[in-house]
This record gives C-alpha cells, structure tokens and sequence, in this order.
C-alpha cells in the first residue's frame, strides 16, 4: 500500500490541488516549497506556506540559491521581462527554466528514500507540454525510470495531471469529497507583484479554468475587473 | 562536434582523471563543485578548486545547503561514523546519500543547457557499482534518456569510466598524452580530517590503485606508512 507521498508544492492552482487530492485520498503528505529565483517565489513561496499551515502539513522550505547563477531564463530575477498572452505562443520559450522539473524532482526523491516514503508526485499537465520540454510526457516517462534506478526500485513517481488540462484539474480539485481546496490562497502569476497581472499566460491560463467551471477566482487581479463567475 | 563538457569535480582521483581526459582530448571544460553537507566535503572542496586552478578552468561552487535536511546518511555531518574495510562490504551501505548523482546530474544538465554546452560527464566507476544504485549501468543509461527529453535533445551524459575500475581510471590519467594530472593535489579520503585516514573504503581503494599501477601516491597519510612505490 502506497501511503506517503512526498511533492512539490508551488502555491499554485496546480500543485495545491495535486496536494489535496492525496490529502482527500488518505495519503500522508510531505510537501516541498522550492525558492529557485524567480521573479514570482517570493509570492508563490508565500501562497505556498499558507496553504501548507492551512492543511497543516509538515513542509520543508528549500532555497536554491544556486539556481540563478546557472540557469537562465526570463523567467529568473535579473532576466528579460516576463511575456503576455498564451501558452501556445512561441515567446513562450522566454520562460523556460532549464532543467526545473528534474532538479526538483531529484530533490524530491532523495527526501523520499530519506523518509522512506512510496511516491513523489508532480503537478505538470498537458498544458505544459508545449513550451516545457520538461513537462511532457516522454520526460515523465524517463523520469519514473530514473528515480526507480536511483533510488532501487523504492520511490514511484507519478503525475496524475499530465494530460489533463488546467480546467480539468480546478474540476478535480472542486469534487473532492472530504476536503476543500483553498484556491482563494493559490498564486499563479508570473509576474514580481503582490497583485496577480491577469495578463500573463499564467493568469490567461487560470482565468480560463475558473471561467470553463463556472467558477469565481477570489483572488484580487491587478488587471482583470471582476471575477470570473 | 561536441567540445564543452560540463562535470562535477569532487578533488578526487576520478573526476580529476576524467577532466583531465577532457582537457587532454580538446574539450572546454566547465567543472562545478559542489559542497553536498558531507564530511568530507571541506578537505575534498578545497582539492577541487586547487586542482581548477591549476589548470586555469573556470568553475563555480555550488553549496547544496538543503542536503542535511533532507538526506540521510553516515556520509553526511551529523550522521553516523564513517565505517572502515572495503566497498564490498555490506556496512558501505551506511555511506549511501540518497540522490546525490541524480542531484548532481540535474543541476549539471541545467548549468550546460545554459551555456550551450553538449555534454555533461560522470566520474562514477565498476568499483561504485555494488554499493551505490545511482553508479550502476542501469543508473547511466535512464539518466541519459531522462536529460535527453529534459533538455529537448541538447544535452548527452558520459560516463566514460563506467565499466572500469579506479586502477584503470588511474592508469588512464597517467597516460594523457598533452597534459599531467595533478594527482598530488588530489583528496579521495571519506573521513573529517586534515590528513587522509589511508582505512576507509575510499583510502583503501585509492591505495591499491597506485600500487596496481606502480606509482608513488604522493599525498599525506595518516594511518598508512610510506608510499605506494
């Protein structure tokens, strides 16, 4: 029986909702909340530590210094501005963070072999797949191959949002039977400002899920008048 | 034509070796070196940036501070005592650091994506293969796959001395052709002490290559009296 998981918790719509469905589901929870730079840690870390202590879950902070000496991106304090518009759109690529998701879950293995836990969990999904080579499926599929060998044969990984769609996620996270999810403390924006932009394909991305479920996003927007309800 | 190689250099006889090997065949050579929390880290550390140094590389120092939260092991500060004898025996398993090559794989294939390099490249050996899961075979190959599909394809892992033992590694280092390999300036010992213990596995090895290979091993020992030659 798989019982401990541990994952990364962003404070996003994404990961908290992953969080909460292996809370809904009776799994123990260890999250990590990863600083690697970005422009966007210092809010998401905050979102991600409320949610935490809301759940009261027993998560380790991990600031990865190093991050912003060996990897670029727009994406990173001291990189280019942070584009608009749609996930699909080639800009995109602007915000990219090499080798993000096999840092993290590198970092998620070693602290599940360490604590003898089943699983470490990601939140990407299919709306990632385009612009994140290290979102898409082939990677996950590797990457479950890799964390098995590092750790012999005793950490799965899994992804359970890998091709499903934001919308669907927020869907899943809004039927959960035992829990609520707290999506008025989630942070998605990209953007290095208290208030979400509304603007960046982040915010789009979320804007559109809550609007597909016919659901208001109670956070405050900077740029987008009203919710979405 | 692939020519820069991005490694992690320990100030051990391997990754020294295998730098060397780089530097010998035409390479740029980007070497990180990381301070994982081990015991040895601050002896084996200061190697490493001699041995840069000497040869004039430019490499960055990467201290994984988060390592002694999360990863257990008599390897690490805090942890346990280091155990003597040889890796074949089964107390070595108390000097596994859950992660580490996987870690260190990550954050190597992030820093060449982002200096266009081609290459990331292993010192991991036969002699590792019994006691630690992220050295064997199997480890290499999906690693390879995983920061293929990481990296969109960029990026191939090394691991040229897989399937030799450090014997070999040092009659390969001894016989470069342009350039000499400081193995003076070397520090193979686990233990949290000025001068190498010459008892632990890592000593133990490093003895029996230079006498395999005829040569004097002209670092200082503690417990082990006279060269090698």
């Amino acid at each position: 029986m798989h019982n401990i998981v541990v994952l990364a918790m962003s404070g996003g719509l994404d990961s908290t909702t992953l969080c909460g469905w292996y809370i809904d589901h009776g799994y123990k929870v260890y999250p990590i909340i990863f600083d690697y730079g970005s422009k966007h840690n210092k809010y998401e870390n905050q979102a991600a530590i409320k949610i935490c202590d809301f759940w009261r879950l027993d998560y380790k902070f991990i600031k990865l210094n190093f991050m912003k000496d060996i990897a670029k991106s727009n994406l990173m304090i001291g990189g280019g501005d942070i584009p608009e518009g749609h996930y699909k759109d080639a800009n995109m690529k602007m915000t990219v963070v090499p080798g993000r998701n096999l840092i993290f879950a590198s970092i998620l293995a070693s602290y599940a072999e360490s604590i003898k836990a089943d699983i470490i969990a990601l939140g990407v999904h299919a709306g990632d797949h385009f612009v994140y080579p290290d979102c898409r499926p082939k990677f996950i599929s590797v990457l479950k191959d890799v964390v098995k060998a590092s750790t012999d044969g005793k950490i799965n990984v899994e992804a359970r949002f890998l091709n499903i769609t934001k919308d669907q996620i927020l869907k899943e996270g809004l039927s959960l039977r035992h829990i609520m999810v707290p999506y008025f403390m989630t942070r998605t924006c990209y953007k290095d400002q208290e208030l979400s932009c509304g603007k960046c394909a982040a915010c789009a991305e979320r804007l559109e899920a809550f609007k597909i479920n016919k659901k208001a996003d109670l956070i405050n927007y900077k740029n987008y008048k009203g919710h979405t309800s």
